[in-house]
């Protein structure tokens, strides 16, 4: 599990005085360019120069309790599925101040190659990035 | 069948070249806030005046094709589902210059007292809007 | 003068109620795309297939009055200084219900080759869809 | 002077590959909210309890080069002038990888009774953190 802090900004509360639940996924995405911080030149060299990107094909979001202006949220974020060419992140986004449970996030993404717009094979070392956040880790049978 | 009709802007886009998935989100709010300009001040009244909202409990999304700056897309959206103190509303994304449908988004949301935090009964004027775009209104039973 | 009509959206207010004011620069930058419309593929396909932006190099902005949820913006934009290489937009923010100033901002640009990141003569279309909003067009001496 | 660090994020540039201009004034507010963190319970209390806010009155911008995405930059806060119901802040927007000054933005503020939309006298605690950043703070005559 790999651990993303993020304060709520000023401008990202709505009328109501609540996160605007788009950022949720705004945030979202932060932690993953952050958990793929490892890959050399980060995520924005797969993106800008290897021309890789991670397109989203389904986002399904739960919504339990609000964050306003001013709190802290723990993004805690897994993977909690490995594919081929595709994976699944897991965000919790957890209220620093209470340790309540406010939103969770399931996020898909295939691995793209950006030129061609085409899914593509996951490179290696975005593979092992991702395995190291694999929620059950696959047993390899002996 | 409400439709909002909306050009991708200049930075709403990715280094990749395509609309940043929460924007879709943001995009199915502003067709919601569209969709319920008939109440007396609209939605902005709704919630700044009235003190209720809308908030999300769940959104699913599922993108199926991107959008690219400089595309204009058509936001279908209807009520799939319209409950006591909720209701969820439907998006379909097509993209006007081929009318491909690029994403889905389903949005549950639940009137909520916003000085309380608790949910409300929805009032009938907010009712009344929801249900002239319900997908299969109730027959009511002879 | 172009006019391009605006309204405040939901997510867009601060928790003080008012229009974060980076978002007027956001409207400002709006309506100067929709300004350069006439263009052939419009100002999107400047950036994406010609590689031409107009990246800003200096924004003055003052603000006088509040935009707030649900306000109409009528952003009336005109070119106050055409150069060779760079022009000078004017934004009046004018609230559509009382016809108060909001705000004014002058946003200078430089006509730039994005392959090589160097500024570059203005092309022609460019320059004439300026002209047509320029505020005291230059009168040839005969 | 209040450094305060800020990677440019993914969704956060155009489609030349430059954080979108109206960003930098985000990051002026963020860096603005950091700086008032000894306050207690921050800016947020500020705003949302006391109803006591900050919006500008006038910002400044001025752009010499580009940040991109991947790229972080330092916002050197400082306060350029602090007068009895408002103050000016400057940052200047430096390139961490290379030190260059990308941009520099001047922003006064009003402090401002939010119930009343009024300007009100600088609190004690608000211009006790300002004082610590002036530039070239008041010597009181002997």
């Amino acid at each position: 599990m790999f651990p993303y802090e993020r304060v709520v900004r000023f401008h990202e509360v709505d009328p109501a005085g609540l996160l605007f639940f788009p950022h949720f996924l705004t945030y979202a995405h932060e932690a993953m360019e952050r958990l793929f911080d490892p890959l050399e030149g980060g995520y924005s060299r797969l993106v800008t120069e290897r021309r890789i990107g991670l397109p989203a094909v389904a986002v399904h979001s739960d919504f339990r309790a609000p964050l306003r202006y001013g709190d802290t949220a723990v993004v805690e974020t897994s993977v909690s599925r490995l594919g081929n060419r595709s994976l699944t992140l897991r965000y919790a986004f957890v209220r620093a101040s209470d340790r309540v449970l406010t939103a969770e996030v399931h996020h898909t993404v295939v691995t793209t190659d950006l030129a061609a717009m085409r899914s593509c094979p996951m490179p290696d070392d975005v593979r092992r990035v991702a395995e190291a956040h694999l929620e059950s880790p696959v047993i390899a049978p002996s």
